[in-house]
């Protein structure tokens, strides 16, 4: 007997611990039933499904992944059948980036902030589908900007099928989004996505103007990823709650949430960036360095730096004169500072603030794996 | 004594005749009176503003854009005010662009579809502005795309500020575009444009995918243009009919006109581009030739080519192996096989199709113009 509440599985027992784990619920989930499903590592099991779930919730992350399973299965297929169109190249490429992954972290946080207020259907599926959308063409054109040669040990699709087809494909799907929106017919919904969307182009051609630019202020740094990275995750959760009808107080949270999960999450990202944990991250370090691009341990080393270390700055970030041996210097100047632990304190303050908006959300095993999450944000080592 | 009806000024006469003009209308536009203002050359007048509005009145889009002064001027007010933005990037380049100018046939036809149904407030301007916004941010990324080197003689955007800039300010504006209609609150000019967007894109990827291959037929020219072109001219015809609440039947044949004058429109410049009236065109001719696009003339002389010209279209247009003379050779050819005239033809096809569509449409001065907007679109000169 299992019940279900608040997009949580309840087994025979009331509330679960994080040491329990309850096999075979994912293809299961009820409409009824007690907030309080938590996944945890410890209990072995013979069903080979059930042990690829256990090994792989080894993160809040994972364990959202696998709360929201059937979910997730039917985003999957949701954005199967919103990138289908009559020009081969759009399902081929939009599909090639698709297929790469990475870590749907936006429409799992959609997924999970509408299970929080037990919406769990069609509506947000589709929502979750359209973030995922509107995060991949970012991707498609960021690739056009950057010129970066590789992303997540795949090379970019620019790079494979032009930057012409990327920017068109980016297109179709930033449109493919807001129809799926519009077929949802929440005017907040698209309000709210609209707005991120207009922010994140604003704040990639803040970066852009940043980037070389050695006067580059932390406050202008924190402006660029509130924009380029906390805008959507914002929106991905601040949509749970409007399909929740949860009112203006539970809105407000779930935006700040993940306003100061996507702060941490980019901070981590741009220490992890300089090769920390690079087998892991799956992604050749150095990127941000070699591009000229100002993030938070560089600007920490920044601010104290010698007259040697500014020469080497001024060379290597402003004038990209660059030697293979520079990506080893920057990391050491930038350790010599303690740019990378205090890039990681500031990550994990925004970690705390963003777990303390959750106080407000029901609670249950969904809030606690979001909190979690904000903490798992800051101190990833992948 | 003024009246007016269905977005046209009614002086002292009921109707004043095509040779008329009425002086210093443009300002004082009112809410009611009868439907048939119309803008003619005839009538001398002393007052230089008067002069101008007359001198410029010499095509139907002329008297359109005479009619509709005031909204034209709140929505460039309004253009200006959305492309606002704390990075002065994207009001520089966004404006380098708008200020550019071109026709404003797009946004000009939202209001005159508008006014048609008696609906020339803010809710229209803010959309013909959102039409523009689409617009210019698929040229901002077609130039990406093309890497042409001219756009109505103007150095384009891509060049100046850099494809990178290009293709973000194009997502801004865009995004700034969606915004503007969850202002207006209409799910289904959403749904519209969000569609005619992803319709665009679709196009464009066609035409990537059709460029430079000789097995293009004129149905698959066709789908690009009605894709590329027509899609966003239907849907700035169609929000008129939507905002005025005038039903499925008015909207269907609003958005029937938009397609076949977009359609007509595309292939009287696709003729245009071989050089015809360049001078007034103010864009450089032979852009489609020297890209190996296959337009409408090219296609119909490709029909009957002898092995000779084949080989010409295989070397230029295949394998873009192209020198100085070539062009006026391509001139030539086209000829020779009435490729302009019959492409002209088609052209006057649809814009008679598009003529037809509007016999649903309240009769008016509003219509007439519209009715013979179709006629010069497939019969200009530039």
């Amino acid at each position: 007997m299992r019940q279900r509440v608040g997009g949580c599985i309840l087994a025979d027992a009331p509330c679960l611990s994080n040491n329990d784990f309850l096999p075979g619920v994912f293809d299961r989930l009820e409409e009824s039933g007690k907030n309080c499903f938590k996944v945890g590592m410890n209990s072995a099991s013979a069903n080979p499904a059930n042990r690829k779930a256990e090994a792989a919730a080894s993160t809040p992350l994972d364990s959202l992944s696998v709360m929201f399973e059937p979910q997730m299965r039917a985003v999957n297929a949701r954005i199967l059948e919103a990138m289908r169109s009559d020009v081969p190249l759009i399902p081929r490429l939009a599909g090639y980036l698709i297929a790469a992954g990475g870590k749907r972290i936006r429409p799992l946080l959609t997924l999970a902030c509408a299970g929080l207020y037990d919406r769990q259907g069609p509506a947000a599926q589709s929502l979750a589908c359209a973030v995922e959308f509107i995060h991949t063409a970012t991707l498609l054109h960021d690739d056009v900007v950057d010129g970066s040669e590789e992303r997540r040990g795949q090379a970019p699709a620019n790079l494979i099928f032009g930057n012409q087809a990327s920017v068109l494909v980016g297109d179709f799907l930033f449109s493919r989004a807001f129809q799926l929106m519009v077929e949802q017919g929440s005017l907040e919904v698209l309000r709210i996505l609209s707005q991120a969307s207009a922010v994140i182009a604003e704040g990639e051609v803040m970066q852009l103007a940043a980037a070389n630019d050695l006067e580059t202020t932390m406050d202008r740094y924190l402006q660029v990823i509130s924009a380029k990275t906390a805008a959507l995750f914002s929106a991905a959760c601040e949509i749970g709650p409007v399909l929740g009808n949860a009112g203006a107080q539970a809105q407000e949270a779930l935006r700040d949430y993940g306003h100061h999960l996507g702060i941490a999450f980019q901070i981590a990202d741009d220490v992890l960036d300089y090769g920390m944990g690079f087998e892991s991250f799956g992604k050749a370090p150095g990127n941000d360095f070699q591009e000229g691009k100002l993030t938070a341990p560089l600007l920490i080393a920044l601010q104290d730096a010698s007259s040697e270390e500014a020469a080497f700055w001024k060379r290597t970030i402003q004038d990209r004169e660059t030697e293979p041996s520079d990506l080893a210097q920057a990391r050491k100047i930038i350790a010599d500072h303690d740019g990378f632990s205090k890039a990681l304190a500031l990550a994990r303050a925004h970690a705390d603030r963003a777990a303390s908006t959750l106080t407000i959300a029901p609670e249950g095993c969904v809030r606690e794996a979001l909190t979690e999450l904000a903490v798992f944000a800051a101190e990833r080592q992948f």
